[in-house]
């Protein structure tokens, strides 16, 4: 089917628009009332991935009440490594937590891709019915993390400050390390190629936890399976957000991959610098949501002006905060789609 | 009294050193087993603070123990708000927790400068007893938060992963948040300087949350006030560690300070492109000192030769972190000292 709004299609392709493309990432999340309406009648955050009709709705919400020019599949990236045999909860304060983690490479040998009748299809049936649901008015996104941030949870085993013990493997066996985060990207690789089955128009790469690392080992242990993965997954344009890794612009750059992801502390004008002609995602402070109309607009459009008109994917720097007013986060979508190159 | 190892200061004069000087961050911390054992005497970490033999011992446990080429007094950067008026309390799982906190110009009212009897005489007084029993040794740091990440603290009133309600009178309130930093400032000008009066021989100003602002924030919100505290503090050298504030290298560079820390995001042959010249400090990965003892030297000896000889103040990137073996840190610690230029 046609897609009636492919201005994100187009500037990851290269060809020309008439304005930036916007979305935001977590746009389908907990500043909507719609959304905890439907998060309620679910009764937890796990069962609304698990039940693809819940998914399917409030991956809808974002385009039916703020007009964003994509849609992005509500999942989580840590479906992936439950689908490898490693199930994870989601703690209401703290949470995700892995009751078992991998600690060492016997660990890897219970590790498995993912099979035919894993929990990875609920998020393949709801984007089935999302593009159903969608009739083409805007894309649909698809996404993974990237195999550094997955590897990152399961030796960990919850979100940390420090991913100490995650990183402490790194610098102990490194070994270890490379065969783990080697497994993850080939259940990634099936994973993207799934979605893309299953009808998404582009996907994106999450490595939320790129800026733990340092670049060197940044460079050794999260950019090869990035490459590895953008090599494999071919048909769709790509899209890398590595948070944190401002040290690696060049070489993501460098990456088989339409569109890089700029943070909030990145500056657009030294990516255009690093990588010229490469376009762009981002980079709005999520906290400027949190101004009046005024100073939204205006942040807005100084953000704007930093970046390539035509190179531009208009998003915040990281997800929406769950207490944003919507009409605030409308102010930041209509300057948006109301300027003009 | 002369010191018999002014490493740290004569790299920050620019003058000629042999090998790099090296201290820790943190390295009056946990992962000590004598730290520990003065802390369960104490009974708290603010009863530590408090009580100036504890300061004065635990800051001189890792020259006795690990040979550091200087101490950094004992205490947190959060006196300097309690002796303005926001008490706080240090919960056991949870870090610091202001129970009021500071939401709007009426509070600042309620803030005071630090009076000649407030809880900062504790410091002072640890100051005194460290000086006397170094006896020259190696110099003493004394520190001060910088006013946003102080300001982050009585505004948020909690350690957080975002900051939000911190990062949210940025653009709500701007006219606040600088009546608040002005405050914060005038307060911590007044402290430093009593620290150098009580005998530190060098300051280092901790903007350990520079990091969740975007460049154009930091301009606005924290540069100003630590370029401020920088012009107002002079006869000793100053270090400015803001983590995180990679973006801004050049303008950290351009401050009246004879050193400025890197974080192990940073890269050292980008810094030394952007601020020729300038001493710096870092960067080891904390996470390092997990590896066995090769590859400590291995990744230590690698830092070292990006920096450049004589203008390097070695240091982790960020705080020891509390599991690490003693033992790892002296591999670290003589790996430096072993060092030669």
């Amino acid at each position: 089917m046609a897609l009636q709004n492919d201005l994100i299609l187009r500037v990851a392709r290269g060809e020309s628009v008439e304005r930036p493309p916007v979305w935001m990432m977590r746009q389908a999340g907990r500043y909507l009332p719609e959304y905890r309406a439907v998060r309620a009648r679910a009764g937890s955050f796990r069962n609304m991935i698990a039940n693809p009709e819940f998914a399917a709705e409030v991956t809808l919400q974002p385009i039916d009440l703020m007009g964003t020019d994509a849609a992005i599949i509500f999942s989580d990236i840590l479906v992936l490594p439950e689908a490898m045999g490693l199930p994870y909860v989601m703690e209401e304060q703290r949470g995700p937590v892995f009751p078992e983690i991998i600690s060492g490479t016997p660990d890897i040998e219970k590790l498995h891709l993912p099979s035919a009748s894993s929990n990875l299809n609920d998020t393949l049936e709801a984007i089935q019915i999302v593009k159903e649901q969608l009739s083409g008015r805007v894309p649909l996104l698809g996404f993974a993390g990237a195999p550094w941030t997955i590897f990152a949870y399961m030796t960990e085993g919850k979100g940390s400050k420090t991913f100490s013990r995650a990183k402490a493997h790194l610098y102990q066996n490194p070994a270890f390390a490379h065969a783990l985060l080697d497994k993850i990207t080939d259940a990634t690789i099936i994973y993207l190629t799934q979605q893309i089955e299953a009808g998404v128009d582009m996907i994106q790469i999450f490595d939320s936890w790129a800026g733990l690392l340092s670049r060197d080992a940044w460079l050794r242990f999260s950019l090869p399976y990035i490459q590895k993965i953008c090599n494999a997954i071919q048909g769709v344009p790509k899209i890398i957000f590595a948070k944190g890794a401002f040290y690696a612009l060049k070489e993501l750059g460098e990456c088989d991959a339409q569109v890089i992801g700029l943070d909030w502390n990145m500056n657009p004008m030294e990516a255009k610098k690093q990588i010229p002609g490469k376009a762009l995602q981002g980079n709005l402070d999520p906290c400027v949501l949190y101004g009046d109309e005024a100073e939204i607009r205006r942040q807005t459009l100084q953000m704007l002006s930093e970046f390539e008109p035509g190179k531009h994917i208009v998003n915040l720097g990281h997800g929406i905060y769950p207490d944003i007013q919507p009409d605030k986060a409308r102010v930041f979508l209509e300057t948006v789609k109301s300027y003009r190159y």
